[in-house]
């Protein structure tokens, strides 16, 4: 089968990979429909973070089931499913307590031996545990972009949201504008935010950051920020403010324009994060966040996008299919794109 | 008036400070009847944090109102009160949240000219706002010890239960057994808790702390401390950790107990403490905490300290007066003592 390789710094290309097959009685072997880029991925590709040379990548990805494993129970052959970006068993303590990605069981696509989202078909451990089947049928491409943000982007932005604790009536603040940031601004509205502060510079970004329930956007970055923020809050900061970038500068902001006694809810993968802990304690703001678990929000997500309460597939703007794939990065690196989708197969 | 004066490392001295008098029209003057001496006071006395030479010095009083200014009007001449370590309007909107400690109007006892907590008498700013009726009469000893730690050492330790958003039915992790964790263990088992793991190596402390609600204790310290709690949780974690220390050793063990998803709080006024941020971020492990806001929680302890469903009280194994201050705190910094009460007058 065909599926992109990681070849090192800026470099991704189409390869060939042995099918997958069904190695555990627990596997299930998942044709690709849909898979896209990740801004974790540019992370590799620009050399910031180690990735294997040679491996496959891509951690987002539904499509419909070709086979199971004798012990699967839950889905079936000819099923169409959302696969998280972490695999996990449904069964541990950590699963049983809704945080899938900390499973003792479980693991992320592209390394050692699992197959990459960004290809032609997955071998999928722990299929129980970790699929979830997309009910209905003939979904339009729209409706396929929203479910395809289900792997992670949109499980990631909900994460900072109940991270934070943001509840009815919140004033939120959003930091970052990427396809995180604008799922952030999602979540919130959805869990009930009255106000939504959004930090963008960019006009395109701007436009789906309202489009997604940004109340008020913000132009400025640093100290100039904080200034705005705290200036459009009487001086209190927001209720919840949510880093969704992963640069210091990022948190940095989120921490001074959270109220006294306010969460920073962190997604972004860190990156030189630091957090002194003196100002946070000193001014009674909490951090928490981290890899989402998005097999446990899946669920609840799902409903909203097919009843179309939510249409977080707005975030890509860049469609391309695997022969495009370095296309499809190099959109994103070069902030052409605010990501890229990969359509691999028809269902 | 006498009042304890701080003269330096090791040197805290008995000494002549002017009667307080009403200065503001929102002020109260409080005649002292209980102070104590806090482990936050030990890190002046010790040296290791900074304090004005010449000062008064303390934050935990309770005594009876003697003049009240002309706006004040929810307390009057005679009433028993309590004043909570940090003074606040009850007005602003950090106070109307809930984070008193906070407060845009308020501030700390011993500096910038206000009076201290270890004297005879305290000019309060904002009396209305801060001071907190206590009803009855005739008061026992044990129970004005019991409203004395409502000042500060109660609502810290149920400070880092609420940070750590502590339920019923959780199994709890306290990483320290002085005054502050022992008040913890108490809000643990007030807020529900049904594990208390306790980190302690002095047999009196542990004794304590089993009466106060532990059900396992652990002598144990670093390594072998995570080690410990992680097999006596089936190698979970905790649902949450206290941190009621301040150092970084206590720090890094509640961040290594702590189950994925949970927040550590953390109330002991950090030295030298640092949070990882890769380690919190891929445990999705948070961390909350800060000065308790003392007046907002004294009204709900107040009444369970009353009726005797909490005893807090028991944190004070030392009882001296004023004369005997400098040896109110010798006690403690030779840990001879967990927390020194000090009985300046009667009701």
């Amino acid at each position: 089968m065909k599926a992109a390789i990681f070849k090192g710094k800026g470099a991704i290309e189409l390869g060939e990979r042995p099918d997958p097959t069904i190695k555990e009685p627990t596997d299930a072997v998942v044709r690709v429909v849909r898979s896209c880029v990740c801004g974790s991925d540019l992370w590799y590709y620009r050399g910031e973070s180690d990735y294997p040379v040679g491996s496959p990548i891509g951690h987002e990805f539904l499509g419909v089931v070709e086979h199971v494993g004798e012990s699967v129970q839950n889905i079936a052959k000819g099923d169409l499913v959302i696969a998280p970006f972490f695999y996990s068993d449904g069964t541990c303590p950590h699963c049983r307590a809704g945080i899938t990605s900390a499973c003792v069981a479980g693991g992320v696509w592209g390394v050692n031996g699992i197959d990459g989202g960004q290809g032609e078909a997955v071998r999928v451990p722990l299929a129980d545990g970790t699929l979830v089947k997309i009910p209905g049928s003939g979904h339009s491409d729209e409706t396929f972009a929203s479910l395809l943000t289900l792997s992670d982007v949109m499980c990631t932005g909900h994460h900072a949201a109940v991270s934070a604790g943001v509840k009815k009536g919140d004033t939120v603040a959003v930091v970052g504008d990427g396809a995180v940031g604008l799922c952030a601004i999602i979540a919130a509205k959805r869990l009930g935010a009255e106000r939504i502060i959004v930090l963008s510079r960019n006009p395109t970004r701007q436009e789906l950051a309202r489009a997604s329930g940004a109340t008020d956007i913000l132009a400025s970055r640093g100290e100039e920020a904080n200034e705005a923020v705290l200036s459009l809050t009487d001086r209190v900061g927001v209720d919840a403010a949510l880093e969704c970038v992963g640069t210091n500068e990022a948190m940095q902001t989120a921490l001074a324009i959270a109220r006294p006694g306010s969460i920073v809810g962190y997604v972004g993968v860190p990156h030189g994060v630091e957090i002194p802990v003196p100002t946070l304690f000193y001014r009674n703001v909490g951090a928490h966040g981290g890899p989402a678990p998005a097999r446990a929000y899946i669920p609840e997500l799902l409903d909203d996008v097919l009843e179309g309460r939510i249409n977080p597939g707005r975030v890509f703007d860049f469609t391309t299919d695997l022969g495009g794939i370095a296309q499809a990065y190099a959109a994103m690196d070069e902030r052409r794109a605010i990501k890229s989708l990969v359509k691999v197969g028809t269902v």
